[in-house]
């Protein structure tokens, strides 16, 4: 487990109250991995919620076809922002490989153990719902602007 | 208002209960656009949730310029399907203009009413958000495999 002092630093985590972040902290361990090490990949149950401490990630997709080496960047992750968000959200398969573009550390959450908190707690579950659909449309805002500059 | 059984018939709506679907259908009303229509607009404020009925909708992007016209597609909508989703996300921005493709049937449904009852009653917004996320996910994905085919 992590300390539920260090979630709370974090924009994601920061409107939960003592109780939800203890929960959360439970089911949480601090991780290193090394440079190019995949820490999520496409296609796979998405098991994971990821939050980045140190280093940069970069989100890579295959193209779809089946055992393609990843080779398009379709967004990057900054320290302090989440990744494997597909962890919470419904089918639960990763949509892009993640892979680490320098040594990182990170905080990972046990993806199933996060939805069964937020089924029996809703309040939390609204409060992870609403930033993780943040997170995403963030995300998707960046990708249509890549992909009308790469129309254009 | 509309009747909370259309709401039920969507997939976006189904687990919600009585209550909470009444609550919504007050809030909600039935409009007809013609073809060509801007549904929402780009960078304007999100005001409106938006239940496709019946008809197309493309999502343009502008490429960001100030005063530009809307030029690249970023996406599509199908009946039974939702747009607008930023006018429950925050920062309550529309990312993309959504305009008719065919004459269309919506509900259109008011944000500031909608982010009002998920605030009040925690498990509506837990299952909207639930709900929402799905939605842009679906959409990421989608953006994200145009993206690596178009740099492709």
């Amino acid at each position: 487990m992590v300390s539920p002092e260090l979630l709370r630093r974090y924009p994601f985590f920061s409107s939960l109250n003592d109780e939800q972040l203890a929960a959360l902290a439970m089911v949480a361990d601090e991780k290193n991995y090394p440079k190019g090490a995949l820490l999520v990949k496409e296609n796979q149950p998405a098991n994971k919620l990821i939050l980045l401490l140190e280093g940069d990630v970069d989100l890579v997709y295959s193209g779809g076809e089946e055992g393609s080496v990843v080779n398009a960047l379709v967004g990057s992750i900054a320290p302090g922002e989440m990744l494997g968000v597909s962890s919470i959200i419904e089918p639960y398969i990763y949509i892009s490989s993640a892979r680490a573009n320098t040594p990182v550390r990170v905080v990972e959450l046990d993806g199933p153990a996060v939805r069964a908190l937020m089924q029996v707690d809703k309040t939390m579950g609204y409060v992870l719902m609403r930033n993780v659909a943040a997170a995403v449309l963030e995300r998707l805002k960046y990708t249509q602007v890549e992909l009308a500059a790469a129309r254009a």
